[in-house]
């Protein structure tokens, strides 16, 4: 099954809205074992019809996102029927559903909205929970047009009506049920030393597709094909990976971590030097963690380390701020005063300046005390790289290695 | 000039990558008064070759990325040079370079890098500081193809070559001058409202563009066209929205907070329940921070804003955690036991769970104290969406409140 996808909007052009369609497409599709064969964004308007004349002959399918709204401007639902021919009814149900979401919010439907009650003969409406406007699907036309699949452009209602309602076609069209599909998600090792780790085990493997996807400091490891064939791989990467894999669905590391201190009872306290709030910032991304986070501290200067977490002047003097007994001293004093279960700690040089020979900027130490668990663990590492990225790898960093603490590898 | 894009990668296809590409090219480019007519994402490989010719008739300019790297499937200047009938030659001073970039790394360049070293004829070389791929300018052969710029894929990479190569030869095929352009930074106003009060006004105003570019809680007004016209323009903005513009320029409002308290020497502490040390986090984004910023307390649980802050129990008791009277004490905290010059403290609830009939999800305060300033002030806001989109709202909102307090507006 070959598929395009077709993007309208004159903002996605502009740069005033970053498109994202592509690749929540093409995550979603790799997952059924299917591709994205070429993606087009287009302004609003006119376009669309040369833009679907184009693409035509090419796809089997063709998603097209935007254009569904009640302006002027948005005109691909009947840019749709008038190059297929189809005549437009008004759907009574969708009509019904479009009036009691504006009565909802005390506001009036008006005929600007009726347009997208409109139904081309011959296509299924796909329901939109969260917006006005219905997504619609439209069979293939022999020898003139591929499966065409028409969505809103908002993230928020397209995701779910992709997910709900054009996965599951998709499935159907590609005549194969989604094949068995694992992900990895893998925390403290590069893509290319996975690679070069598991690639020559996998070769030998039949009917495998390796997909690896990279964000700062984490890697998701995609498997999909026959069944034994991601079984018989799936193996060799919890043999390869057995300590640094975070999870095997697609959650964050944050909401593992939130999720397993919850089930334990436990609780947790962050002190922050150079990511300035970042690791209990993440942390709170995830609903629920106010059972779990009892306080951050950011403690930027010298005297808040040692008013807010107790670490004596004298070592600071001693060793520097960014130091292993630094780290370690915020980490015991986050840990007493919040008399949480455990404690992250860091400290380092998130540059541009203040970098040493000894220290060079990107250089930061990061330490984890558990309650009755002895001396904080401390790690020393080094993300060389600009300000943010550094500040997100640190975050992560730490994240992990309370992970790994937790489970018993460190 | 009929600009349009052809982004190569088969990553921007898998949903590994995000294709930032076309929002950099549309911001950039609407500052010399130029726009993209359509957008294009082809796997890595053989596609360009079809890609290029599909799209050869209906541009003048084509800007392509990726496909310029050292592998089997970066094809891209092959491709051009073929599809052109132009020979290619090693470029010496290219090759030098190449060769000088993996020495200093302590590698060799090979025979696939030495690719990268090869021109098309009659196609200029872009120069390129940060990594090995220069890009290629081919000028436009008249009937056959539009002028090509192909740039490298990486955004490091190909950004500053944008700006620095690229953009002044567009705005010399242009046969105009970049035209006047003014951009403000807009914050605590929507993207409606701005328009519904300037566009009235506005109207008038002969050979004017208008442009906007919102994000969570901030909208950037872009103004374009003839000198007198910015000027006038520029006049009704700043007139309507005295209070509401952050800056003229495209700094953030963390950049431009950090810089005018760092000038006044004013230092500066937080205090944050639900955004759980995203507002720290953020001011700490800005390179000299640490000047400013002493230290912040991300206060979750009850008893944190009692210990930390000093904030009463039996407040929180009588009026609940999220309460005007308690977002002022934390203030209060904050400023004192922290001894800043000002400090901000938010309280809400972020959701998903947690609201009530009174104060539903999304109900937070802010406030903002000042030393010597009298009582804290305190804001109630409502922002009614998820709970990531809730954080982002309130810290912006909360730094804003900052800079209007420092402003003297409120």
């Amino acid at each position: 099954v070959r598929i395009e996808v077709i993007n309208t909007g004159t903002e996605l052009l502009l740069g005033k809205v970053i498109n994202t369609h592509a690749a929540f497409f093409g995550n979603e599709l790799f997952k059924i074992g299917l591709r994205i064969g070429r993606q087009t964004t287009i302004p609003d308007g006119d376009e669309i019809r040369a833009a679907l004349l184009d693409r035509f002959p090419h796809a089997d399918v063709i998603l097209v996102t935007g254009g569904l709204g009640p302006t002027s401007d948005d005109i691909t639902r009947e840019s749709v029927a008038e190059l297929l021919g189809l005549s437009l009814h008004r759907d009574a149900e969708i009509w019904e559903h479009i009036q009691s979401f504006f009565r909802s919010r005390g506001r009036e439907a008006n005929a600007w909205n009726e347009r997208q009650a409109m139904v081309p003969e011959g296509a299924d409406a796909l329901h939109n929970p969260h917006g006005t406007a219905p997504g619609l699907y439209v069979p293939a036309m022999e020898g003139r047009s591929p499966h065409l699949f028409l969505m809103p452009g908002p993230p928020r209602e397209l995701r779910p009506m992709f997910r709900e309602k054009v996965l599951p076609k998709l499935v159907s069209l590609s005549g194969h049920p989604a094949p068995p599909f694992e992900n990895f998600k893998i925390h403290g090792v590069g893509e290319s030393n996975i690679a070069e780790i598991i690639e020559p085990r996998l070769n030998g493997i039949a009917d495998l597709e390796v997909g690896y996807c990279c964000r700062l400091g984490e890697v998701d490891v995609r498997l999909i094909g026959r069944r034994e064939s991601v079984e018989a791989a799936a193996a060799v990467v919890r043999e390869a990976f057995a300590e640094d894999i975070v999870t095997e669905s697609e959650d964050t590391i944050e909401k593992v971590l939130i999720a397993s201190l919850s089930a334990a009872g436990q609780t947790l306290a962050t002190a922050e030097s150079c990511t300035g709030g970042l690791i209990a910032s993440t942390l709170t991304d995830v609903p629920g963690s106010s059972a779990v986070l009892l306080r951050g501290y950011v403690t930027y200067s010298n005297e808040s380390k040692a008013e807010l977490l107790g670490v004596p002047a004298a070592m600071i003097a001693e060793h520097g701020a960014v130091s292993e007994p630094v780290a370690a001293a915020m980490a015991r004093g986050a840990l007493e005063r919040s008399r949480s279960d455990h404690s992250i700690a860091v400290t380092g040089i998130a540059g541009p300046g203040g970098g040493t020979e000894e220290k060079p900027v990107g250089t930061v130490y990061i330490a984890i005390a558990t309650r009755g668990g002895g001396e904080p663990l401390v790690r020393r590492e080094r993300f060389a790289t600009d300000r943010l990225a550094f500040k997100e790898r640190t975050a992560r960093a730490a994240l992990d290695l309370l992970r790994r603490r937790l489970r018993g590898f460190v």
